[in-house]
């Protein structure tokens, strides 16, 4: 561990002390799902630098960040050929447009080199800012898709309950996520949610594989009393990522291709956190097993050094809204900023020379799982998962009587507390503990945070056994 | 005149012939806004290098940018302070969130710094990626806002036709541009359109500040026709850009600010375009004398060099949001990263530093709006308007008669065609044509541009005389 190792502060974090920072931070600084009233009294931490798949605070503390900054630095920080691309590609052309029948090397490059990475239907990307703006779009563009075809009552998309896919009005609608919903008129119309796929919760008395098929049956149910006709696509991730790192059973991705194979219905698999290696596959749906017609993307095609994020459209819609759409009336000012693409295309590459997609499935992501499993001799931990670099950890009240802790109790947020004292970066969503770290984690590291994670999962324990919660 | 000077290609570009180059971008972008098939058969021009306001496109030909990018690159191409701030900040920390509880220094010393730069009400920043996802985040913020101080009934947003406010759903549907709202669904519930403030179209037999205040009072007439207790806010650009540079009377938007004050309506001004120096303020509210609640930001704010929006929060929304609103269930995974901000901070350094703002007020806005007003005895020129660094210059079939032309003609595009040709990147909407240059421009370079205006006008001139449409 090297919590009290000091390094050398940047230049910029050296000009202010921890408690100025803080102070400037909350009188200015509205920070992303936050309460900021609580936050300002608490004090952000200040990170100040990061290497590898560690962070330093601005006292000094070093941070194992175990959720790759928010899912999203695959190849972790400082890594050098991404600096290099971006500073190379700012003295030549910072920015320019795509909308003026102009194009820009860097974003016809990455257009190439996404064809080639990504599953054989997607030859053709829509570039926007980020995941949100790139769910947003599938929403606009499947519209379009059966608008062109004839077929304008096809409107409806259907998503899950504690799905995320974004934070715009759209992005937010598509999500299933209630805290979100119950705030700025949303979910917009025409979006409809289904349970989720989480054995755990909704499959009490099933094994996981009949559960799989049971939960994609729901699929079925909803398009049938909708009816067919009206429906326009469904959307998920392959592993819902902020929702807890819930981990479908093997049987329930393929169903859900087959119904929307049987229906005709657009199938949209949302990588913004599953792409670019996270699964163990260069894409989710390749892990999964499905065809998707689209693919939301963000995060890791930059692994986070610059935001970019867009879609890949199969063959299947391109060709329709190439052939027979006309002007598609939708884009942002950012979709192909070269600097962005640049950046991607340098990350993609380092992927590929360092092998980090075969790194995680054929070293790192078994090695996690098996680490992971050893975890379920904790008195607290009722199910681990794991999916290549993902896993998750539920803490429980009691295994045997497969009893969660009162969600009052916040146990989730007791231990993402030691977490945060002890050096460690892991996520709560409810109780389930969760990480997604860097790709280029190694054993050595692995076992690192499994120390960390033990630990903290100890004091967890220790807290409700002391409180008397168990 | 410099079309012909062939640069050095830079080193990307090389690689591949500008035939080439085409050939990839039609096989695997999808331009934003763009007829792909019309887009593939043509070929994009693919911009390779740029510096202060020039562009170099692969076949070397030299282009004087008057639309800075897309409405963005305010300090002009090249400059190296930008460029430095994005390579040390990549070194140091390429990327944290701002969602777990954690900050990082450029994204609190921008946000600190975007306090002393804006309006006094201004002391808080939320930050997105974009001004779409900055716009989106206005619906929702002032929806909870409303919904916080126990009034959820108030959730009617009025904004303008031909108005635009970015590409989500949300965005496009605050936006009133038609095109967007014939595909995919729109507008989202709750948003509701009043006429713009464009004199020549909707003001006849009115003088321009008669005309301001009746388009003001459709703002009223809209509020008492829905109810003011159900108006959330009022949206709107303080120049409308996209719409086609329509500055509108001077008694417009200070009758707007009085309606919005006397029903205790939310005034949103939309400074994506109209922020840092454009209109020879910081921001064009200032420019035009109102006092907004919100500020959507983004282009200006980094010059494009690296994406980034937000929306600054007056302290009579703040107080409620922070005092009252808890967890405010929003944000993305970009809001504050480090790299984006640390280029900001730069741009706004480098406006301030080089007084980029009282260079367009005291010297070159004025001196635009001088050689603008000398194209009022050009025989297609039914009026020119500008405002600081925006201008735009509409083509008429009879300015005598105020007759346009029939826009099936697309006038505007012919010209486009010839400012293509002549090394000059000026936009057409409808038949108003465009500009928006670097503010870093001098007059000598005005100069410049005044000359290729005037000879595209001139050609348009003689194609129109050629093919009878006058």
């Amino acid at each position: 561990m090297h919590n009290n190792i000091v390094l050398q502060a940047p230049a910029v974090a050296s000009q202010r002390s921890t408690r100025e920072w803080q102070q400037a931070d909350a009188e200015h600084f509205l920070h992303p799902f936050t309460d900021f009233a609580g936050l300002a009294k608490k004090g952000s931490r200040i990170i100040t630098k990061a290497d590898n798949i560690y962070l330093w605070d601005s006292d000094g503390h070093k941070i194992l960040d175990a959720m790759s900054g928010l899912w999203c630095v695959n190849v972790g920080y400082g890594q050098a050929s991404l600096v290099d691309a971006a500073t190379r590609q700012m003295k030549e052309l910072p920015f320019y447009n795509a909308f003026f029948q102009t194009s820009t090397p860097p974003a016809i490059e990455l257009a190439e080199l996404l064809s080639k990475v990504t599953p054989p239907q997607f030859k053709h990307v829509f570039f926007t800012g980020s995941g949100s703006e790139g769910n947003d779009t599938v929403v606009r563009m499947v519209r379009r898709y059966w608008d062109i075809l004839g077929q304008p009552e096809r409107q409806v998309i259907i998503s899950r309950h504690n799905g995320y896919h974004g934070s715009t009005m759209a992005g937010a609608s598509l999500g299933g996520m209630s805290g979100m919903h119950a705030q700025g008129g949303l979910p917009i119309p025409n979006i409809t949610h289904i349970d989720q796929p989480y054995w755990w919760e909704n499959g009490a008395g099933m094994s996981r594989d009949e559960f799989g098929k049971v939960a994609a049956s729901w699929l079925e149910e909803r398009i049938l009393s909708i009816g067919p006709e009206k429906v326009a696509a469904f959307i998920g991730e392959p592993v819902q990522g902020a929702g807890g790192v819930i981990v479908p059973p093997a049987t329930y991705w393929p169903e859900i291709q087959r119904i929307c194979d049987k229906y005709g219905i657009l199938l949209v698999s949302d990588e913004v956190i599953c792409g670019f290696g996270r699964t163990g596959q260069w894409f989710g749906c390749e892990t999964m097993g499905t065809k998707p017609d689209l693919m939301t993307f963000a995060k890791g095609v930059t692994s986070g050094y610059i935001p970019l994020g867009g879609v890949m459209v199969g063959e299947r819609m391109a060709k329709v809204l190439i052939e027979q759409g006309g002007e598609f009336n939708h884009g942002f000012t950012y979709s192909g900023h070269p600097v962005a693409c640049a950046v991607a295309l340098a990350n993609i590459r380092l992927i590929q020379q360092q092998k980090l997609v075969e790194h995680v499935h054929d070293d790192v992501g078994p090695y996690l799982a098996q680490q992971f499993a050893s975890l379920n001799d904790h008195p607290l931990v009722g199910e681990t998962q794991t999916c290549g670099l993902m896993g998750a950890v539920l803490l429980v009240k009691d295994k045997a009587k497969h009893q969660a802790f009162p969600s009052d109790l916040e146990v989730g947020m007791v231990c993402r507390g030691h977490c945060f004292g002890n050096g460690l970066i892991m996520r709560a969503v409810g109780d389930r503990m969760i990480i997604a770290p860097p790709l280029v984690i190694t054993r050595a590291q692995i076992d690192e945070m499994m120390v960390l994670i033990r630990r903290c999962l100890d004091l967890t324990l220790a807290d409700a056994q002391k409180n008397g919660w168990l």
